[in-house]
């Protein structure tokens, strides 16, 4: 298939859509972005490999971080990683502190805040430098040796991130936790400011669509790890907007607040998207369009 | 692929298990079966077509219905079905009235009892006899021509359905129940207690492999409609368990408390299971491990 | 202490206030009213008796229905009453299913209508003609024999009660109704279209105001009794403003979306007010400010 | 009335009856406290002043101090005070956060932790050495210059506070904490680890009591702020369980994990016990015991 030509094609009709949406405002630094950054790049396991438009530039991938550590803790741990967090769809919030205290401190899944701070919990107890494991874990993934945390961002995220910290310290009071809050904390923060581009981003899901080896051929999970990843993406992936995305592109995905999307088809390509906009739900309003008509104008859709 | 001797291979394999899990014992008429009946039919796209066990033996398919009901909804009112129940899963019971009450009336989607009866009042509203065509839907959709309601078993809930009256006429007061309530309830209670074999479920959720064409060449939905309904059932389809099954099994398919599962590979095969014995969340303990198996050992699965 | 000059300097303010408020729109029949209507009429243990404005024209009284029935079940179970409703505030509007799920179908208090609908439930099983002795007890307490039902307001209940028969099917589902859902309706919205007059209102509540005997002697609780319900009224009987109303008010008293309001000083006083314009949360927003001025210039309250 | 006969039957009662309930485990500290303690005194407007049993020694006041707490906000800054917390019951426990995010931040009440952290929050703003201060004022109250805090209670709640660390912070994403999290955590802690005897309780309760005024003669708070802050502690004073205080005791009154209640009948008394045993509730079960014995016996109660 000419992958080429339908990425450029659906970037043209991007391109000329009215802009929606508005860049996400609760972190200082990540509202400076210039909204209008659109990027898109695309790798297939049969070799292809390209981008279009702003998909070399850098952009703070926050969230869709959570498909990458959930899948270094699973590599790590395995199964006993389900034994302090679910793989249920949470239908509230990727904030929420509801569902939790109904529930005794088990976040539904990896990719709510709670589960991701109890992902990076574990990370923390089995990691001898956790931060520094954490990058050359995802340079290993994606063959970028430059990839790196934003400082900046971080330290942002620390100074306004009050919802975090109270459910960092409600996991901890449910013994949810077991390393030191701020630690924990310092750790989620940073992995959320990691930057990358579109093209780094699609390199760094392609082993969740290359039955878990990477382009450089590392064997990061088993075939049938990764495709146990790649369910969970498809019911948590978006927020309480995942059912949404899995009807209208049917792949699995993470997103991001700083509007980075990566997807996947499994057995045939990884792509990312990047668009600052964002959607009432916290999902890149131009990721999921352009999403949204790659599976259609292919008719590549797992369904 | 010699799917027979790996149905077989299951089917000896389940029948050593130790027995887990009970009969459904909120509807009286159902309480009343055998525990120890299990059954599965297999029909592919390239025409293999075969059963094991108890897999001739009529069962109440119950909410496996609801997987028929919004197809019948979708191809006659299209996209306009999700102005009255949307497409995210609840993360909450099948029949919770929480999220009801906080989302003001609109069932997060099809699947959940809330959302069901909602397609019962559509269906009401645009059929003009609408039982008896939902069995011509559902005859045509599985080519057999005597699968019917079992009046017993729709007594025997109409008798006990308390909490469905309650979400039925909650729904109303959201004004999103249009017809008389104890006609909505009646007619729900009838599709729940539509009495199936596996052989005739597979065929019914033949189409939705088929890229929306029966084994009789009946175009139901578009290939993209199909596709849709499939996403749903995925994120949505096995109540508040759905990422469980997703993450073990990885099809699309959809639960009933008779013990009945009905799902598919898209564009390869449907298939349909029948075990009473139910695990803690209302699904069969056995066909969820029966379909599990059957994703293990072919290595089909969609992820 | 002059009660009469209190209550016209009240009256007078009162009706000098700007309009603030709307008339219940949820039952047609209660729609009709003049929104202007402001009566008010005290009652006192030692022997004053006097209205002002339109204290003897009837209105319906509905909620306030829930303080006479539940003194009605009291007097014939006594503390067995606690057994199947409870004795705290809710915390959630008057018709919120939320917490009975929670709850397993306890209501919290008798005051909210589930909780309501479990004691109209208890004298159904007690009563030989519920209804008809309903009336009795009423006409017994208030000493006024033409006491009675509107028939039309509670038949444009019924036509629009899907709330409530929301609420009984959720409790019968729990098993804590034990007679016909329809039967426990129809008792319940006939006590809710009960019709008196200020006076009237100001007088069945005496009996809570006198350590339990009525104006003409009957004694229908005992001392300790009608202490208990008066504090049940004082932390319940204003929905999810009864924190407000004791803030400012500081009396034991029940309202109703019809514009009523019974209140009543332990050992001193019952009152009646009638004003049929509702703050946002169903109570009768002069009906408050009568109050609050009566217990402000009076110096009276408990507190 | 003879009060000292009735404090002396009641203390001879509850002394023989089982022990019932355990002490709170939460905070290590209070966990070494002699669960079988029981001590009560009173303070009445006219003069009478004894205690009976353990009366005279210190306990850690807990939760009760949340009355102080309110009452010194509210005398700094009067009505303004419920701009940022309500004075509704909430319907749920002490520490839940889910009404926090359906309310958006603003606090029920008060007396639950939320709100007692808005309102250490508040007296950080508006005091200069605010532990300082507020050691002065309740000094001032009692009329006890030793009143302390308890430096290792502090430490202890601070070590293991993750529940109100979860909650300040939560507040502070909501923009309803103004100062550091740590310094109101560390206020709060500190408040709380606050040590009395019941005398003293009793004497510190005083001035609600005595229309604002303390035992020394000073006005603390007008006649009417106290009025209402008695009102507020009726309806929300003790957690999920103040219908059933309200229904049982029928006294404005406030209690704390430490097994102590501060209690009063305006106009005429005020009244502290201490029994560390604790019901399911976390309210103390003799202390409640006692008071309710205290209402019955001397047929003294506001309803």
């Amino acid at each position: 298939m000419d992958f080429r030509a339908i990425l450029e094609e659906i970037y043209t009709e991007a391109k000329a859509l009215p802009a929606i949406g508005t860049v996400a405002s609760t972190i200082p630094e990540l509202a400076k972005i210039n909204p209008d950054k659109f990027g898109m790049h695309l790798t297939t396991i049969d070799g292809q490999d390209f981008g279009i438009g702003d998909s070399e530039e850098k952009f703070s991938i926050q969230s869709v971080s959570k498909a990458l550590t959930v899948a270094y803790a699973f590599s790590i741990l395995g199964e006993k990683v389900w034994e302090r967090v679910g793989v249920e769809p949470s239908g509230n919030p990727f904030n929420s502190l509801v569902q939790l205290e109904y529930e005794k401190g088990i976040p539904r899944n990896p990719f709510i805040n709670a589960g991701a701070l109890v992902i990076a919990d574990i990370l923390i107890t089995h990691l001898k430098n956790p931060k520094q494991e954490l990058l050359n874990f995802i340079r290993t993934l994606s063959g970028f040796e430059t990839i790196n945390f934003n400082e900046e961002v971080a330290k942002s995220e620390k100074d306004t991130g009050f919802r975090n910290a109270a459910l960092c310290n409600f996991l901890k009071s449910f013994g949810n936790i077991h390393n030191d809050v701020d630690e924990v904390l310092d750790f989620y923060f940073h992995q959320c400011s990691l930057e990358m581009t579109c093209k780094e981003l699609a390199h760094s899901f392609f082993f969740f669509a290359n039955e878990g080896k990477t382009r450089n051929g590392n064997q990061i999970l088993s075939q049938s790890q990764v495709k146990r990843l790649n369910a969970l993406m498809q019911t948590c992936g978006f927020y309480d907007e995942s059912g949404e995305f899995t009807y209208r592109v049917g792949l699995p995905g993470k997103s991001g607040i700083g509007g980075g999307i990566g997807a996947l088809f499994p057995k045939n390509f990884a792509v990312a998207t990047w668009s600052p906009r964002l959607n009432e739900k916290g999902n890149s309003e131009l990721g999921m369009y352009a999403l949204e008509q790659l599976t259609t104008k292919t008719g590549m859709s797992i369904f």
